[in-house]
Parts: structure tokens; sequence; C-alpha cells
């Protein structure tokens, strides 16, 4: 399982704070926090309060990268603040994201191009997000065969069926893990699949509960990756033991401390 | 999903105090339990210390149905201790259990005519418990055909496809989640698919989070029922959290308490 932690977003009242006043601190503490407890990639995101979003991007970025080695996921739906980001990055990073929209995909693919970056691709487009499973499968379609015939790598894109919350979209959350079995075999190798879990329990009580239980449900699935919180024990227990029983790790009396010292 | 509960069994040292004394309080206060917790069916075994094996089946069915209204799960491999069970129930029992083995089916199928019962089969014969998916649906098709040949409805079919220990068979458990979904499809309409639960976690630590998690991932592949310990609040919580992900009861924010209430 690919972790993309998810705390360093500008939506966050104390990241939000530390971008404003340069603190790089809480920035340090967050990456490295969450690298230590199963992240690979860290999401960099300056938020809808950011007044020069492009250079708290590249500040954010290279302050991560003072703290860890871990890649970055580059999140912004603007391009100059994507190649700021791009920029700044130095290990291969994640853009985040694009989508099947044809304006999209053609803006967006000469950067992941030109910086050697994976990719994540929702299967949406300005038409909006599906309503089932078979819709995410022809936005999937378009984005695969855009990326294949730029020559990316099937293992550099991360395709995202958009999880949606519980307690407004409920129908949506088993179209979402069916569609995880549908996008996984449209290609030989298989493209990542990935969720965006936090969303499922936006608004919701008994939020790590929801999340907990999502995510094991989506492992089931055979899903590769999530954006998610590392620090959330019930979380990250509960996927330590539904990898456990993919048999991804193998069974040992201690498999939790044993996961989180080989993370560490 | 139709929850089986478990803890009526001789090799529970309460229990089998209990059925010596012939203490009714215990086996009354267990089965109250469960019921109040979801279960809609109760397994009564007598367990291996049982010297009167027949009668203690007889007694045991009989107390628990003075407290509760509940259907039980005889669960017995002697001919005489089931036809005692039989001979007792009240509601409609389930008979636990055959399996693909010809003399079995023989032997089993009369009764489950005889007495308009349900009936778990196990996806095995005496040539052993099968280690992959593809022999599970081997036996599957085998009991289907008996049955169906019986008249009997797949309704009232139960399929169990072996749930094994992670701490000894860690290959099986992908294997046994992958075989749900094989086997919902083998009749339409499908039969019930069931998993004896806390056997994934026979021996090993963190009993009650490899129970959840297994679980979650079984209702993610479309279990329809199990035989487990609705006593387990982590357990059950995280069974009706799958439940309300995979649409089957509608959210609101009290949703745990909401599901309680409507079981009591």
């Amino acid at each position: 399982m690919i972790i993309i932690g998810e705390l360093i977003n500008g939506m966050y009242k104390n990241v939000n704070s530390a971008i404003a006043a340069r603190d790089k601190k809480i920035i340090h503490e967050l990456a490295v926090d969450q690298v230590k407890n199963g992240a690979s990639f860290l999401d960099v995101n300056v938020g809808p309060y950011a007044k020069n979003p492009a250079d708290d991007m590249r500040w954010l970025i290279e302050t991560v990268q003072e703290a860890v080695d871990a890649g970055v996921s580059i999140d912004t739906t603007k391009l100059d603040v994507m190649e700021a980001g791009l920029r700044a990055a130095k290990n291969q990073p994640i853009i985040n994201s694009l989508n099947a929209d044809s304006q999209k995909l053609e803006s967006m693919l000469p950067l992941v191009m030109r910086y050697k970056a994976k990719v994540i691709g929702l299967t949406m487009d300005r038409t909006g997000i599906p309503t089932d499973r078979n819709q995410r499968v022809e936005h999937a379609l378009k984005i695969i065969t855009a990326c294949e015939s730029a020559g990316i790598k099937m293992q550099d894109v991360f395709l995202d069926p958009i999880v949606l919350p519980v307690n407004v979209a409920q129908k949506q959350c088993p179209e979402v893990l069916a569609s995880i079995g549908d996008l996984k075999v449209l290609t030989d190798p298989a493209p990542n699949i990935m969720i965006g879990l936090s969303n499922v329990s936006q608004g919701a009580k008994q939020r790590s509960l929801i999340n907990t239980v999502f995510l094991i449900m989506a492992v089931a699935n055979g899903v590769t990756s999530a954006i998610l919180n590392p620090l959330d024990k019930q979380l990250m227990d509960g996927l330590i033991t539904a990898e456990l029983l993919m048999n991804k790790n193998i069974y040992c009396d201690s498999f939790l401390d044993s996961y989180k010292k080989n993370v560490k």
C-alpha cells in the first residue's frame, strides 16, 4: 500500500499559520511524524487562503524536503502553482491531479512528462462526478489512453474513483468500492488505484471508524494507494491487519509493532 | 447480515459447567445477551466433554428457547445428537453442518428435509480442507446439486468456505475472501455465504482486531451470514459500519445506536 500523508494542507489552521509565518517547525514535525507512521509520499496543498500560492508551494515543498526524503504529492488545480511545486521537488513527485477533461489532460500531461512525475487521474470531467461504476470506467479509459499515448508508464498512473461522503452520497460508497476492481483490470500491468479516504466521512460522526472500515473494504477490493492520516492509530491498525489478511505481510504475534518498526 | 451467535458452546468453561449442573441461568443470559446485540440465530454446541451429548443438546435447546425466540443452529457431527436437537427446536433451525462428502450428504439431507431446516454446507470432503478458491467451488457445486435435487431452497442453504487461522494458514485468508464472490454466483437466487469468523484468529494475538477486519473484508466481498461473538463491541461496530458503507442501512449521525435499538 502506497500511503500518501494528508496533513500538510493549508485548510488546517496549524499549517495555514505556519505558511503565513514561514514557521518551519510545524511543517518539519508533520512531515517526520507522517513518514514515521508509514507515509511514503506527503500530499502538499497550500489551502484556500494562500495569497501567493506558487511561492507558498515552493516554500512548503522545500521545507518538507529538509525534514524527510519522502516524495511529495503536489495538490493544486492551478498550473503555475503545480509548476512551482514541480521545480522544487527533489524526488519523483506525484501530480495531484488531472481528470478526464480534454483541456485538463492537454495542460497537465506535458508537465507529467517534463518532470517524469507520477500522476493522479480523477475519474470525472467538467460535467461532474460520475454516479456509478460504469461512468468511472469510461473516464478512466480516457485518462489511460491519454497517458499511454504520452508514453507514461502505468506504474506511474494513480486512478482515483472519487470517494464521496457517506452522509450525503451513501449510494456512491458501494459503487466506488466495486469500481476499484473494475479499474484494476483495464490494463496489464494494472495502474495504481487510489482513494482520497477522509472524504468518505466528511461531515459525519464517527469519522475514524468510518474511514477505517472504508479503507479495509477498499483493501479487500484491491486498492493500492490512499491519501489518509497516518497518525490515526485505529486507521493504521486496521490497514496493517487488512494487508496481513490479504497475505501481503507475514504473520507474527507482534505484527502491528513489526510493521511500525519496518517503516521507521 | 444473518448473525449466528457463537457463545453457547460446551468448549467454554461457563457453558460446560452449566450443562453439567443443568444451571439454566447462564444459558438464559447468554441467549438474551446475544439476541440483544444482533444475533438472529444461536449456535448450540454441547462441546467435547459431554457425557450424554444427545440429552445435553435437547436440554440446551429447550433452555435457550425459554429465554428467546431466535432459531438455533444445531452444531454437531453426530447424527443422534443432531436428531435430538431437531426434535427440540421450535422455530426453523439450522443444521450445522454437512459437507461435500457423499456419505455425509446421504445421512444429513433427509434430516434437512424432514425438519424443513436450513443447512450449512462446508466446502470440504473427507480428503480434507481445500487449499484454494477453485477447490472450494468444486465442493460447493456438489453440495448445491445435492440440495437442489432434494428440493431444498437456496435461501435455506449456507455455503461455508471454511476460514482458517491466519497464524498457521495465512495464504488461505485471501483465498477464502475471494471464494465468497465465487460462491455467490453459482446459483440465481444465490445461496447464503457464511463464515465461521473466530477461527481466523485462533491462537493469534489481537483476536478482536483480526476478527473485525476479516469480517469487514468479508462484507466487502458479499458475505451474507457469520457465526461470531455479538458481544464484541469493536466487531459489531465494524460490521454495522461496513453494512452502512455497502448502503444496506440508511446513514444517520447516530447510526451505531440506531442499529442497536432496532435489534433490541
